[in-house]
């Protein structure tokens, strides 16, 4: 399967325009990813000054999201880009979005983990038990959605986004055992209703590392994955490489 | 303030696929608004046939959202749009994916009902009653913000986004009455979560709604207003109208 290349205009400049780019959206890729795993550590050990960084440092990720549009448009409307490079720029733009969104949802994380910091005298952290594992396997997962995007992947995007099957069961498998937490000490309501949220939060970022690996899938196979089943994709993916090697 | 318009292109077959795509996220609109208003009424009425209708009918959503881009996609690259068409056409891109995650969410709310109908033989009505209210309100919003798209109308469009503040108040006070039917009956818990889901997922239609909004602003004033106090947009309106009549 053939890799829409960036280095392959005559104009130097546009070029590096592309380049510049796409270097952003890594650069915010791992912002956000930090983010992540701050508003988790934050929450799962209690680190108040933690969740205020958290807070504070969403405005920059939502920087980047118009800072990086902006390019965008600019590309769009200076170098009229043809069929490859508009699938990269599409992909970018849906990108950038989710990343801001991703951002967003750390953000209400590093706020919940005020909230149950703040809002009872009992250390009761057993809600939290799952939290912190479940945590790591969403931020583990974002950060392959990134990489497999940064190596525009296909292979690899197919498989991460699979893997977001798993983190459904995890979250299906953490509400349960609040819910009993919650049935068992009914006082415990509010504060394990914020972890839920959290909870809930993280499921959706798993959620939207998955729409990062169906762009890479969309700009580097040119096919549109969205609605259509992983298996379906990966079997044509194979069906494609295997005519490649037949050349 | 000067508005984009469509019908003022020298190709008549240009200016045929921007008003054909145009009319086509309005469509998608109105799909959605409809799905959104059935999930709200099968929860309340506890109605399950239509909950079926809804999570049967999401996938005209999604192909629409495909469909759309591609449209897109085809005529930046066949058009080479210049600055306002690219605007419109970077607000639409937008506009479908907060579109086609709305149809999500009232597919979800579909769900959910179908569980809270079925969970339980006691047919205690009881969490369900600020939902009617809320939903209606949330739906009436989408509806409002649509409306404010259509006519890119960039006023009202920042009367609506301030709707959202209320929507996120009545939220808050869903959450609270929901948490106390909890902490009286444990019991009731799971089915009243399943409601919490609702109100959250409803909650979150609301956010697309401002962002749609947020959309508007940016496209016809070419102004981003994201991740900024609408206080200050409206000021800014205001204060381009004036100049306007100034002229």
């Amino acid at each position: 399967m053939k890799k829409p290349e960036i280095g392959h205009h005559i104009s130097q400049r546009y070029n590096e325009e592309l380049e510049d780019v796409r270097n952003k959206v890594l650069y915010m890729g791992g912002l956000v990813e930090q983010q992540l795993a701050d508003a988790v550590q934050a929450l799962t050990t209690m680190d108040s000054a933690l969740a205020e960084v958290v807070i504070t440092n969403d405005y920059k990720v939502n920087r980047l999201e118009v800072e990086i549009d902006d390019e965008c448009i600019h590309i769009l409307a200076r170098r009229q880009p043809a069929a490859g490079d508009l699938r990269l720029l599409m992909a970018i733009i849906k990108t950038i979005t989710d990343l801001e969104r991703i951002g967003d949802e750390a953000e209400r994380v590093g706020r919940m983990a005020l909230r149950f910091i703040e809002g009872e005298s009992t250390k009761d952290t057993k809600p939290l038990l799952g939290i912190g594992y479940f945590g790591d396997h969403v931020r583990r997962n974002l950060h392959d959605a990134l990489d497999a995007f940064a190596r525009m992947d296909v292979q690899a995007a197919t498989q991460i986004a699979k893997e977001d099957l798993k983190i459904d069961q995890e979250y299906e498998g953490i509400l349960r055992q609040l819910m009993t937490y919650m049935m068992e000490d009914p006082r415990s309501i509010p504060r394990v209703i914020g972890v839920m949220w959290s909870a809930r939060a993280l499921e959706r970022i798993g959620d939207r590392a998955r729409n990062i690996c169906e762009y890479v899938i969309y700009l580097v196979g040119g096919k549109d994955v969205r609605h259509t089943s992983l298996e379906q994709v990966e079997e044509d993916v194979r069906g494609s490489n295997r005519s490649e090697k037949d050349k």
